[in-house]
């Protein structure tokens, strides 16, 4: 089974998914944790070049069609070897976020991304997607406290940039009413936390 | 102008293009004589992962995608201002390269492949292309003959592979018969040439 979770920046996702990760594991589940690039040496280097400071002349198209080479390989060196010796994905982010960031914030068109990243992807959209739902303001003041993080290329964009990602997130979210589930992550930790562990579980007993 | 040269490897197209630049040049037109990746940093970049002999995991689909977003910078940086300039552009490989050796060779599928350069390109087709026709058997024993060639690992290619590339090459001509002209590369490296520059001479003087 192979499950993404995605959502705009601040919305909590990396804490949820570490813990989510960690009571599975607890339960007996054989799960592989990812993120893109995932470790692999060649999404490495095609992620250096889109998270380069030096790179201001990176074009949003250039810039898309690297996301999805780089997606390409994470997939097929990580998620589907793993799907294939029957472990669960669970996946930091994946194809939505280009529809949101590429597709909408960039202007490119969702169908346009959607459409390289089926390429990309041999079609391969995820058995279930978790969204955390957080509006700009709280996600962007939650990421303004947390002063360790070091600010990449894209976490310096501009408010309306990220309000952009957000209203296109929630279109994709339309798109895909049976793949994707909203869950309201302006609530503590623990409540979504608790909300996400119950929806996976009860995917993982429909499947079983 | 946006004029572009395609060919199998060993089809003499290089030698040409240079000695078609200096005519050209010694007439008084202004040109940019490119090739991708062109020398724009990140296009360098992108085809670094591509032609690293120690990337042997790079998947088909992952390498038809880094062509593209090294052609789209390529584009964006170098072959618009130039136009925009006025400048003619004279590009070594282009879209159709893809098409023969992505589509066709790795089987990607032509459609697939020019659809994906579409997006990259926003619809920029050469003005003119010009098609250097030979078979992979007299183009491959002109390869063998220069020593001083180092064998990248698209070189290293089987047989098979530049077969082909070449049938897909034919197929794409049928595509544009409009814009593609055909030149049988087989002849002397002087008839090539004299066939060549009188193509494009025609042209530009069509467009004074």
């Amino acid at each position: 089974m192979f499950i993404t979770f995605e959502g705009p920046d601040g919305s909590g996702k990396s804490t949820i998914i570490k813990e989510l990760h960690k009571k599975l594991i607890d339960e007996g589940y054989n799960i592989l944790l990812t993120r893109e690039p995932g470790g692999t040496p060649i999404s490495e280097k095609i992620r250096d070049i889109i998270l380069d400071n030096n790179n201001t002349n990176l074009d949003y198209r250039t810039e898309a069609l690297l996301y999805a080479a780089s997606r390409r390989q994470h997939l097929v060196e990580k998620i589907w070897p793993a799907l294939k010796r029957g472990q669960i994905v669970l996946c930091d982010r994946y194809l939505d976020s280009s529809l949101a960031y590429q597709g909408g914030a960039r202007k490119l068109g969702i169908k346009n991304i959607l459409d390289i990243n089926l390429f990309a992807t041999e079609n391969t959209y995820p058995d279930l997607t978790i969204f955390f739902d957080v509006s700009p303001e709280v996600g962007l003041s939650r990421l303004s406290q947390d002063k360790k993080r070091v600010a990449d290329r894209l976490d310096n964009e501009s408010e309306n940039f990220h309000q952009e990602v957000y209203e296109t997130f929630k279109k994709v979210c339309d798109m895909y009413p049976d793949r994707i589930v909203k869950i309201d992550a302006s609530k503590s930790i623990s409540e979504v936390l608790n909300e996400t562990y119950t929806i996976i579980k009860k995917k993982l007993n429909e499947l079983r």
